[in-house]
């Protein structure tokens, strides 16, 4: 085996983040206010989230300077290491080169503290002292507990009540790291109480009901703001850093993509390897660029580009998405980090414009490549991460039948410490190959069909 | 808050192993044969390991060159960063200032592949194609199942089957690098059979059975050898990566400490981070080396310095160690990495030597720090590695109460992302204290009566 790390002097730690917004070709449409469904302006966050981060949403600068403080946090694990995948390569036969850029490093053990550190901090400087959010497997939820605690700040986790039950160890992090968890939903806020005594059915939870109730508590409390860990604007901003690293060490290694690869879930962080590169693209540059979803979720494959609600009470912004209908409820897959049934308005957007595209696989097939590279490369990867390892395979596999060589890059955002008994099911020959189908379709067609479609 | 990371350069990645052998005021007591008791020769090892590991163990060479095969695995994750500690000094107030260095990094979670690459690599040179080992808790488990997997070897893990039970994700994670586990005391083993069938109170194991089994498994086939991850020379070289990386990272700190600590259960990851330093010590500096067990397996400061059986079913080689007897079954304790009876030779020789001492904590204490250190520097640690940061903590307060500054370096071996659980009862107040007691201590006094003494 032989090992090709790129690894950047801590000199080269970006210093500021990368904001897609300055160089689309044409905006995003702006978010609705769930009410009125007018569009929203800076005041109507302002009970959720610091100004600071608001401007960041709605930025047109290019560039935004990371805090010293911010810098400082992330300095803990950044940059983080570039590989080439030599053993991958030998591994499935390929011509191909195939690089990833690994997040696994960070004391979350995933890309999430990326934002969190950010928001934390925007946060304290605001005069918060509290943040609450949602978390669905406790990927998001650990990743700010990280970040609130190293900053001085009070943190509430709404975490979706079956990975509450069923996934513990992400929930014992939290606390370790000194944050409150509560299984969603609760009976702590209006809509968990409203859902525990009417909707039992509903009872395990979702992670649209948990974003309800995180975004009810930062809104009644004046101590507290509410934080999210993908999907919006300013998160994919801060997952930036791992592209503007990965551009540095990519020119280290004397190569370009053809193709970049990332998971996606709410967006996140795909858009931070992607949105660098995709400079170039918005250049003229030819760059594939593959966000990888799982089967039973495909947000981006199968939903419907129009508004929608991001929670189920209807209390956070209505923004312009591929989704699949805020009620829909994905199957349980492992890759909880990716069952979210709308998309990062950005990246929606790019593939409105065609800048990116978009594939979707069974978790069968994506553990038969989590197994692959563990087993060739030494990192047992997250289930969310090896989508994107698959999305690679995939494509080195097509490029070998159609005699070109390739370089691809993709991002591991997280080692798979967590997830080890979805890999026992895995092989066990437990895992149960779930897809999204024309009866969920309709149902999506139906929660969207009186909301307002973007321009 | 203000990280201050100290990295090497991937050149700077050490290109030979540091024998302390050969600097040792007096040679440590040779091994003798279980059977005979008389000393061991090359030929007595050799149906379980490979030559070139027999030669290094009794090598008396300074430096052993790192194999090019070796250093490739190792650029995974090395070298490895090594941190001031300003969160935790400022959580504790101390006028001291501590460093550490960190191998949670690699793969597998901790310094265990240090070695496991290494066995791996020198099995396979000489033809072997087949490790068998064993494990308690899993860590050095799936370090092994690592390597091997990298290297193109089988490997069987005989692991303690309570932790086999209790602590599956270790487990999975050997399989998820396609090695074999099975329970310990198993069914494919005279010791394992002749257990189940005559001592049912034993059938929850213990890392003496479990060695007995690996060691039978790998004497009677020609194509398997038997691997140790602690506790001999050999081992304790290879982890010396640690200590001559840290050396060059102090430098880079400007600073020089006057302590260094890890925790022991075997020994290796102490030894990896003392060795290296403790040539200055032998050459007439003055260095404090603080070896840090658990109160409920006290082997450095309650053992007795004696010839005892490393395993069970007395089949691996004799030393001259610290003991609590050889049937010594520790309480049940989450470090479980370092629930030895015995010790490193040469860590038992230098204490001897009085180059190191010693001392014992209580698992709440140690927990108590390990959450300390979580909320200040961000990171998560295993208990074993928690013990290591006890013992700076101590040893800083104590120097703030004597009115003196000390730099503090200690070994932080391994994350805690597989320890969870262990976290949950602590914050729950559920962790009970044990310390070795009386009673035990006449147990081990009689279990070694009969067996040499050292020299």
């Amino acid at each position: 085996m032989e090992t090709t790390k790129y690894l950047l002097n801590e000199t080269a730690l970006p210093k500021r983040w990368y904001n897609i917004q300055a160089d689309l070709p044409s905006p995003a449409p702006p978010y609705l206010n769930p009410g009125t469904m007018e569009p929203l302006g800076p005041e109507d966050l302002a009970p959720l989230f610091p100004m600071e981060l608001i401007m960041q949403e709605v930025s047109q600068d290019r560039y935004i300077d990371i805090p010293q403080e911010v810098l400082e946090i992330y300095r803990l694990w950044r940059p983080t290491p570039l590989y080439r995948a030599h053993g991958l390569e030998a591994a499935i036969g390929t011509r191909s080169r195939i690089f990833y850029k690994y997040e696994g490093v960070s004391p979350a053990g995933s890309h999430k503290p990326n934002t969190s550190v950010a928001q934390a901090f925007y946060n304290k400087k605001e005069g918060r002292t509290r943040i609450a959010t949602e978390t669905g497997a406790g990927q998001w939820g650990s990743a700010l507990a990280f970040a609130c605690e190293l900053m001085g700040l009070e943190c509430m986790v709404y975490m979706v009540r079956v990975s509450y039950e069923q996934k513990p160890f992400r929930r014992s992090m939290i606390h370790t790291w000194g944050a409150e968890v509560v299984a969603s939903p609760s009976d702590t806020t209006n809509t968990g109480r409203a859902i525990l005594e009417n909707h039992p059915e509903m009872n395990s939870g979702s992670l649209g009901i948990a974003i309800s109730e995180a975004v009810e508590d930062a809104a009644n409390r004046d101590d507290t703001a509410y934080s999210l860990g993908s999907v919006l604007n300013h998160v994919l901003m801060h997952q930036t850093v791992i592209g503007e690293e990965a551009i540095e060490q990519m020119k280290m290694a004397g190569a370009y993509p053809d193709v970049v690869i990332g998971c996606v879930g709410g967006g996140s962080n795909f858009a931070g390897i992607a949105f660098p590169f995709m400079r170039d693209k918005i250049a003229g540059k030819e760059i594939d660029f593959l966000a990888v979803e799982p089967a039973a979720c495909p947000t981006l494959t199968h939903g419907i580009y129009t508004y929608d609600y991001g929670d189920t009470a209807k209390l956070a912004p209505v923004a312009a998405m591929h989704t699949l209908g805020h009620d829909f409820v994905p199957e349980s897959i492992h890759a909880g980090g990716l069952r979210y049934h709308g998309m990062a308005p950005l990246v929606s957007h790019a593939l409105q414009l065609g800048l990116i595209r978009a594939e979707a696989y069974l978790q069968n097939d994506i553990f038969a490549s989590a197994i692959t590279f563990a087993r060739s490369e030494g990192i047992i990867p997250a289930p969310e991460s090896a989508h994107a390892i698959h999305g690679a395979i995939t494509t080195a596999k097509k490029a070998d039948e159609e005699g070109v060589e390739k370089t691809i890059l993709f991002n591991l955002s997280g080692h798979g410490h967590f997830d080890m008994a979805a890999y026992d099911n895995y092989l066990a020959g437990k895992l149960v190959d779930v897809a999204f189908d024309e009866a969920q379709m309709g149902r999506a067609l139906k929660a969207i069909e009186s909301l307002p479609k973007p321009a």
